[in-house]
């Protein structure tokens, strides 16, 4: 399987793929400056709730390998690497006071950048607790604050890894899949989620073929869901929305699963528009349909989806595309971004930790008790 | 209500909105000779198999103007006209044999443009009778030809304003009413099927709302039906196919009206993909889900929705808008134009004869033992 390489720290650099121009040009960018970073989240060029969150942090680290540049260190190119790691002996010289200032202001231009990922802010407030630290040396100091940006980027690969593995086993051999937007490696630290369930099978020798849905309006499915799997050499076809619906009833889909924006304590899901009419043909046709999210998308502070609260976003997401007006004006555009999937119509819940199965409430209940979150 | 000036015959010329422009630009187009009507015919600037069928009838009448013209005729400008008709007088000059040959040279032409609708071989079959008739003078000749012509535009409205009233008495004041693709004016003789039913309902003083399906991938509920609602003063709001599950599980649908492609003798209706999604979501939450459809769209010679074959249209509907690139290369399509309703989702098919109801078999038999069709 190619991990799709979202976002990295790589020599001394912050490199994301530029998602704009995604299918069409395949671009890394080396950001080389916190300023750099906080352009690329607020422009979408790195979007999805936990890749903006592990970009947010490497921008951090970013701050602190240019304030050691600036100090001249060693001339000796660049401290930080994910794949390598560094050097303590190199940034003997550092003076924490003056580098903490620096990097909470790093913090704030970041936090500024979009409003609502949580993930966002978790990741920055736990930057902002290794910057805050008391450390003995530059050496422990450093160690702890590229830490903790690394620390970000592994756990929440692992919790894809995860959630790949507990849904590879509902996946057999042969199985066509069907899936909706984009719950894949480029929102996140690589994988996803539901298409960490397809490359995990995949990568267990099972031979797939996934049907994917453009998505409808800004064609997730279509740019980045079918990017990933076809660079994954997945067998992938891009159908049109209503064509799911006559493809469920045909027999030819043997599962669907999709990502989640947010699940209520009662398993009720919010999730791409879409989600809910896939959910409900695959209920009358007796074909399974899953979820696939971590735990951190979980809230079971909201009791059911009528707490949900569903963004509607700006008209012209359907009046327009690349310019060129569709809709006649006069005309009113009604544009939810999410519906809420009733638990009664899903299948079951992928999770880095298990599979959840109806009764929803007593499962999510349970597994939050056993779980340090 | 305005009645959609799809196409007409007017001073002497076929006027057509030029489709391509909708719903950007607004423009009416005065073809003056067989060979515009057969490119305007080719290349979509008039669609719909319905007004394509009328098109070809008038570019007929079209090519008898232009042999008075060259004869001479009177200088006094144009002969035919759909609202003012035409003086006999003016036309006793006419050499029946001659023109009795260019005009069937006309009807090749015309026949040659599109292969699929049916309506486009029946209208030029009804003009090649009245080219052929051996009428006692030109006088009469040319009434026959004209008659025909206007009659075949007529009747087809006619048929649309009867389906108009049958389904506006499942309309009542203040009723929001969903519909797919465009089943209205723009692809017939100006009222349509699905929207007659709606401008029927709003000229008995009904006040409607509408939500229009923008219908991927050729989005011709956001460009055309929108268009004609708008210009009809009908409340009208866009939204993505996708949107149309949740709204109508909301209870904010009261019905869902769509056209139809061809219906076979047990009732199941092939209409635009995207269709069978709506039946069978307005199923699930017991709205009602009804088809309108003249008595041609029947083929009673097919006995189920198994035994209709489903068009599948280019990829590049999909992989492609306005010359951009959406999808990635490498990765299949699958695009599917129509899907099959099978008719026990089916409330009721709205008809210029009356509401058919289950069973559909025994009904639509009914129907055609009863009507000279």
């Amino acid at each position: 399987m190619t991990l799709i390489d979202t976002v990295d720290y790589t020599c001394g650099r912050v490199r994301i793929i530029d998602q704009t121009l995604l299918p069409g040009k395949d671009i890394r960018l080396d950001l080389d400056c916190v300023e750099d970073v906080a352009d690329a989240i607020r422009s979408l060029k790195v979007r999805g709730a936990p890749a903006i969150g592990i970009a947010a942090a490497y921008g951090v680290l970013l701050e602190l390998e240019n304030i050691l540049a600036e100090g001249g260190v060693d001339g000796k190119g660049f401290i930080f690497d994910r794949a390598s790691g560094f050097d303590p002996e190199r940034v003997k010289g550092l003076d924490i006071g003056l580098c903490r200032d620096r990097l909470i202001t790093a913090i704030e231009k970041l936090a500024l950048t979009r409003p609502t990922a949580v993930n966002l802010f978790q990741a920055l407030d736990m930057m902002r607790l290794a910057v805050e630290s008391e450390e003995p040396s530059p050496e422990a100091y450093c160690g702890k604050i590229a830490g903790e940006a690394f620390r970000i980027h592994e756990e929440e690969l692992e919790v894809e890894r995860r959630i790949g593995l507990n849904g590879a086993r509902l996946i057999s051999d042969g199985m066509t899949i069907l899936t909706h937007c984009n719950a894949g490696g480029l929102a996140t630290a690589g994988l996803g989620t539901a298409l960490s369930v397809i490359y995990s099978a995949s990568d267990q020798g099972k031979k797939v073929k996934v049907f994917a849905d453009e998505t409808r309006p800004l064609l997730q499915g279509a740019r980045l869901t079918a990017y990933e799997l076809e660079k994954n050499g997945i067998d992938t076809t891009v159908i049109c929305d209503s064509a799911a619906h006559p493809l469920i009833a045909s027999g030819k889909v043997d599962i669907v699963i999709t990502g989640a924006d947010r699940i209520a304590a009662n398993g009720d899901t919010a999730n791409k528009i879409g989600t809910f009419g896939l959910a409900s043909t695959c209920d009358r046709f007796d074909i399974p349909f899953f979820v696939a999210a971590p735990l951190s998308t979980f809230d079971p502070a909201t009791r059911s989806g009528e707490g949900i609260v569903i963004e509607e976003r700006s008209g012209t997401e359907l009046t327009h595309f690349n310019g060129t007006r569709i809709v006649p004006e006069g005309v009113h555009i009604y544009n939810p971004a999410f519906d809420v999937t009733p638990s009664d119509l899903i299948s079951g819940i992928i999770t880095e930790k298990s599979v959840i199965r109806a009764p929803y409430g007593e499962n999510i209940r349970q597994l939050f008790i056993s779980t340090d979150k």
